[in-house]
């Protein structure tokens, strides 16, 4: 029999609701301890809610409702209870504390999802979908996690899953039938459709960097020479004014990082430290914080100072392309305001003036619109570590298998990374699980989900 | 017909659960329009929980509780909807995005509680009770708060209303028969009825403060000469070391506050600068500021140094005590760890080693005793700011009442008094209420209540 848990699963606070969640054998008993309506729920009815009064003992807490779901039609698969109650920090602990006293065990870290999974109401996949709706950075990444929450990426898994199955088991009939000589299947045909499932790994695989965006949003790096205005766009696009912008080279002594919210997706402006040139290579003694936040980043501003020269950062720019052939480098002409007339050298930059917020909109939109490229590579599946670990170690053992078929390796042979594969899909799923796993995953887990 | 409104009911932020309140003619339809679950709701069901998922247009944004309550019987007396999805910042924003799409309007703070009082759901101290109850630093307080918001306030100050009405009607019955010369209740019986309504006033009216100590917190001061060790008692109290705490008296500049809870009230602990003296007054420049502190406080913990001497303080006492009369004070005699014996000369005081954590629970609980003490003379009723000056003024009328029987005047005159004492009375309750009251009551309301 499980302890009934309780714990608050709103967030902590002052507002005008906050819900404390039961869940457990005697959920619904330890609820009726504590609570009086005009109508009981001696003979609960399920998805029903009550309206009435907390009590700990004689002392009126406060009015309430109280929702009721009946096993196993409930988010844990257990009976649970929800107890809707204004949102004071001395009533919600009030609540909680009552419930305590009355037998319910403060629920740890995930444990409502936990036993949800226990429970068979979702896979580990479902698990890792419910972490990301909360944690999400984005639009699209809500909408993505809550396809994976209703099944979508298990759906998937079992597909190539089935496929992999189907060829193990032939393989390994045929072992059955070896004096025969009999051939259930073709070895050319066995291994496209293995290829077909190690494509399906390796995509997800390299999708993985693009899931991260939609997580954690996108990772805009600012970089230039000293005093091209970098902090100024800095606090500029964050609509407000820094306590200090000085016109010493070099001001930005540490990186300093801001959300915003640009379409619907996260974008995280990091601003950096200037980068001087010595001779012809950029200097990297002293800046290497600032190399690894462009290593990091998902695009790049460059901020020119026109006002020198509209082509005063050719250099720079031609380094970091080099540097980082995969990102996306934006040249940004700033100091607009300063200058009288000028030739476009580079129809793919944007003109700015920081201080004055000419041409601040233009550059969102091209950031957004980068940052919803990026997050539009991703599908259906928002690949974590943990899955794409796993992927790539499932393509490993799929590779092995095509080097088998390839070496004209016994069917035996061949059948083992099969089976491989399949036990690591197994582990994406949840199917098979250890202790390890599943304490890995709902460490990361707010207490009351 | 009244707008439909749509807010988050649970505090921002990320946690297992969020809940979005609608209201209005049109939440039904509205919610509908969003949501796909196995059973529709067509024809609603009250008080009934439905699952499924929410959609914007073809996009799936989360899987979702949605609770459906009928007018008259929701909070605001409204159809109302209450949707339960995760706790993600972009998941309930992108649903309450939706919603607004839709047609509901953004609610303003505290709007489902003003279409409640609106709606005839609550009377005025109910309102008030709501936001007590929320915002209340006390376990006592949310009891209280709890009694108030299921009418307790609103009853007795009837029965006072009652009565006055029967007064007052009496004496102007009295004036139709001023011929006759018939008496319908002598005079002397009428003084002692007003007497005790106004008694009824004066004992709410001074429960003002104690009142306070349930909303806000139990006040506690710190004070003393300096490095009698004050700063570092408030750090060893809330169980954390300070960064600095020096040697050179006076170190403690600003006036610092924390809160920790004893005995289920929160206590304000307030540090303040050293106290000094100039021969036998308390120096006053410089330490307005302290004074001020002390002013506001429910209690003032004088700390003496009895490494100096165990009575070193006592003028401070002594000042103290003729200063603030009404006050607790209490003497902490600090760092008994570096005296090796003493003859106590104050059994009331509490001797202690701020530095070495010694004696700091039987302080706490001394202070927790003192809290509990305050907290309990508040009875049924939490009396505010608006209501103590409701009440003064209605004392005031009841006192001309009783002067104008006093001095012979006629029934009509006395029954003026008495009629302006009702009317007060119902603009506690709200029975008489005009914008303004209403805005200034709501403006301290969140929104989503």
């Amino acid at each position: 029999m499980a302890e009934t848990i309780a714990a608050l699963a709103t967030p902590p606070g002052v507002a005008g609701l906050s819900v404390i969640r039961i869940s457990g054998d005697r959920a619904i008993d330890i609820a009726q301890k504590c609570f009086l309506g005009s109508r009981r729920f001696n003979v609960p009815e399920a998805q029903r809610i009550y309206f009435g009064k907390f009590y700990n003992d004689d002392a009126l807490i406060d009015n309430v409702t109280v929702s009721i779901f009946l096993a196993p039609n409930s988010y844990t698969g257990e009976d649970a209870v929800e107890i809707g109650c204004h949102g004071g920090v001395f009533v919600y602990s009030q609540i909680l504390d009552t419930l305590i006293e009355k037998g319910c065990k403060l629920a740890e870290p995930g444990e409502f999802t936990k036993r949800a999974f226990l429970n068979g109401k979702m896979d580990l996949t479902q698990v890792e979908a419910v972490a990301d709706i909360i944690h999400t950075q984005s639009v699209p990444g809500v909408i993505t996690a809550a396809r994976q929450l209703n099944g979508k990426f298990t759906e998937r898994l079992c597909q190539f899953r089935q496929k992999l199955l189907n060829i193990a088991s032939l393989l390994e009939l045929e072992l059955d039938f070896i004096e025969e000589d009999i051939v259930f299947a073709k070895k050319d045909d066995i291994k496209e459709q293995i290829n077909e499932t190690l494509k399906f790994c390796n995509d997800l695989t390299t999708s993985f960097i693009e899931s991260e965006i939609l997580r954690s949003g996108y990772f805009v790096g600012i970089a230039g020479y000293p005093n091209s205005g970098k902090s100024t766009l800095f606090y500029s696009m964050l609509g407000r004014q820094r306590s200090i912008t000085s016109h010493i080279p070099g001001t930005t002594r540490d990186y300093i990082e801001e959300n915003l919210v640009i379409g619907g997706i996260s974008v995280r402006l990091a601003d950096t430290a200037g980068l001087r040139e010595t001779g012809d290579i950029i200097e990297l003694e002293g800046i290497k914080m600032v190399l690894n936040i462009l290593e990091q980043s998902n695009m790049i501003l460059i901020i020119n100072d026109m006002s020198v020269s509209i082509s005063n950062s050719e250099k720079l720019v031609k380094s970091l392309k080099i540097e980082y052939p995969g990102k996306k480098i934006l040249l940004v002409q700033n100091k607009i305001d300063k200058v009288e007339e000028f030739d476009i050298n580079d129809f793919e930059a944007v003109y700015i003036s920081a201080k004055k917020s000419i041409g601040l909109d233009q550059l969102k939109n091209r950031i957004g619109s980068e940052a919803k490229k990026s997050s539009e590579r991703v599908k259906d599946i928002l690949i974590n570590q943990r899955h794409s670990l796993l992927l790539k170690q499932a393509a490993k053992e799929l590779e092995n298998a095509i080097a088998a078929i390839e070496n004209g390796f016994e069917n035996e042979l061949i059948a083992i990374d099969i089976r491989r594969a399949i036990k690591t899909f197994g582990e994406i799923t949840g199917e098979s699980w250890n202790e390890e796993i599943l304490n890995n995953i709902f460490s990361k887990f707010c207490i009351g989900k």
